[in-house]
């Protein structure tokens, strides 16, 4: 399908100022962006024949710009979304997260992420990366849906974990391989889930095929005071010394991190996913991203599962990012919403390998999003940039597009998913595992 | 106008379980709330005729539930949404918001209004607690456009402050009687912003009409401080020691309070009004939530302005009430999430004095919103008090109804609003401001 946007505003995240003009989509990608004007002159600078538009679209002077990359989550936790928040968190993990996740199989993860999936384009996101337990069936459910996601292993274990590393290399290939929309990294859940034998065998994975490495890291004060009682220092720096990071990757939440783990970070070109609402909820802490951004360490946001969350709302995590940082800094200064706007967008593509993703320019995937100014929270439009990260909502997400595919536009979904089956296959799972 | 709403999830927040039934809406009052069946019995146990209906609202399963009461906001303050941010708290305050302030007249202040309106429509919110420069226009704008607007007294002054408080004795009598829609409380700007001698003619006048009054109070640690020094006493101490409180009232932030503040607030029946958001925004601090509650002392919750937020969305305040209570805690059970939604509801009508808004029953207000609950992030259903907490955003508002009259609707505001008239007319202001 051939798309023209015109009358936009365009915000390429390739720099701050904005474009007025026309962005032009041609299947999956990016054709031109730039002002408008006459068509054939555009055509004629493109050295490419005039176009046969499906869809003309006036954005009435709406935005266009990159969609989210939501960094961190676990899709299918949708079920346990409200089913027991409030608790604290042993409690919360061993009483109710790991009875009910045992019952899980493949088929109800498949049905889980889909829920997910929905609430992903209300928010604008265009790309996840994800963990969860069976990836085979999170790939299928993102890949029909037209979601992009990156997953990425969980492995975990003290022992006989054989099968679950020759499983996560099969995925390696497998997952990589199925679909444009979708790609795997190595990983594994956390240090504190792992043997050391394990951890081992994951670096000289990540060493064979010279590939980066994600994991849970630094979420809680405990994690940390845990792997110093193991192994006499920090997880960031017993991973490093294992050789985990030699060829990039990174960590979700990083909350509990000391110079030197920052030092780690930086001077690996390791990637700091963020969890402002999950570490809220959970009372994890305030995670130092303001420490972060002066060492230039790359920065991108993650939702967390709708277990810990609840919600799955980009909207809420940037304002979180700034708000909790000044609150830690005591500093109104503190991250500014640019920097933010850049980790919900850029920087979250630069973690999960999706460069294809990043920018609004000629000859990238067409992943973008419109903005309705035309709201009460977006006016007046002193600055539209700190508008979105202080004043943005789910409600001024006007349109998702994916791989040059419209999947939600005006409160709508695409007529492709049956919404309410879906709703009805999530609650008929929860009722199943009770 | 009559309205039957039928097929309803109801929280009527008198309890915390649901009522599947109907609700029905005559003039400005509700008339009916149960469970549905035979309209003629119902009519007969109600001993009334027949209604005829206007309109018949089918709820398709969704939820009606009070309107928010946003209990402390500047609402014109829109002009000033994302013109300066990320600055330190006493540059902004000096160098941005005073001298842009100083070039506002009163026509200004009502166009601006009505931006905050339409913000304040979109997040469920049905009434809201508003202190600014020019009572009478903020007024205008609100009951033209069917809100419900409580004003409170903003004098300050160190000197020569007799024609403020002249003005304020003659609002308390024009403006608590102009319209059903508007009240106005007896207050003053802050205890730093006025001499000993004008809080005690505040206290004076409370006295004479045994009426609560309402400030900012205890926002940030300089301002405790600095009231230590003038006066030896926190600043709570200082107005109780005057008499101000003598007939209730209450505070504004209050993220500062001591437990001897915290016993005279105990004692004396205030309320506290929390402006996390805001708090986090201006890195003022984190209020003591749980401590409040221990006390049993009537939590309600503001956005604050539009300055210091930048928007006007009681969903993200309610998640930070409570995210920002387990971070302060280092507790994930802090502050419950039903205790949250009363804080947004009841609580709110406690503080501004509007109890016949505060649940939805028969005889009280109409001042009701219907939520969407086939969204995304309100399924599955495990618990709806803590999706809308936890999960919930501006997205859901499904409708908006204040005092019978539906004024917002699946996205739409009432024909009765020239929105883009509205967002012009903002522009315009900030431009002539700048």
């Amino acid at each position: 399908m051939n798309y023209r946007f015109y009358n936009a505003k365009i915000l390429t995240m390739r720099e701050a100022a904005f474009l007025e003009g026309e962005l032009w989509v041609q299947d999956d990608k990016i054709l031109y962006v730039g002002e408008g004007g006459d068509m054939a002159a555009i055509c004629q600078k493109l050295s490419i024949e005039n176009i046969l538009w499906d869809r003309e679209i006036d954005c009435e002077g709406n935005l266009l710009m990159p969609g989210f990359k939501n960094a961190h989550t676990h899709s299918a936790m949708t079920f346990l979304r409200s089913y027991a928040d409030d608790l604290p968190l042993q409690d919360w993990l061993t009483k109710q997260i790991f009875p009910m996740e045992a019952k899980l199989d493949g088929e109800m993860i498949y049905h889980l992420t889909k829920l997910a999936v929905l609430e992903y384009l209300t928010s604008g996101i265009t790309a996840v990366f994800d963990m969860y337990l069976t990836p085979e069936t999170t790939a299928k459910a993102c890949v029909e849906m037209g979601m992009r996601c990156v997953q990425v292993s969980g492995t975990s274990g003290q022992e006989n974990f054989e099968p679950s590393l020759r499983q996560m290399e099969e995925r390696y290939h497998t997952l990589n391989e199925m679909d444009p929309l979708h790609s795997y990294f190595i990983g594994f859940h956390a240090e504190y889930t792992c043997s050391k034998a394990l951890l081992e065998q994951v670096a000289a994975m990540a060493h064979k095929y010279q590939a980066p490495v994600f994991t849970h890291l630094c979420e809680t004060k405990a994690e940390v005071e845990g792997c110093k009682e193991r192994y006499g220092i920090s997880p960031v720096k017993l991973l490093d010394s294992l050789g985990m990071f030699d060829y990039g990757g990174g960590g979700y939440h990083c909350v509990w991190m000391d110079e030197d783990d920052m030092e780690i970070f930086q001077r690996r070109g390791l990637s700091v996913v963020t969890n402002p609402a999950s570490n809220a909820k959970l009372a994890s802490g305030i995670a130092p991203i303001s420490d972060y951004l002066k060492r230039k360490i790359n920065v991108a946001i993650g939702t967390d599962g709708p277990a810990s969350n609840n919600c799955l709302d980009m909207f809420r995590e940037m304002f979180l990012v700034t708000g909790l940082a000044k609150l830690r800094e005591k500093d109104a200064s503190a991250v500014d919403a640019w920097e933010v706007l850049k980790m919900a967008t850029v920087n979250g593509s630069k973690a999960m390998n999706l460069p294809e993703t990043d920018v609004l320019e000629a000859g990238k995937q067409a992943d973008l999003i419109m903005i309705d100014l035309h709201q009460p929270n977006m006016q007046p439009m002193n600055n539209i940039p700190k508008n979105l990260v202080y004043s943005g909502s789910k409600q001024n997400v006007k349109m998702t597009m994916i791989r040059g595919k419209i999947l939600y536009e005006s409160g709508q979904f695409t007529n492709a998913y049956d919404v309410e089956e879906i709703y009805r296959k999530a609650n008929e799972i929860v009722d199943s595992l009770r």
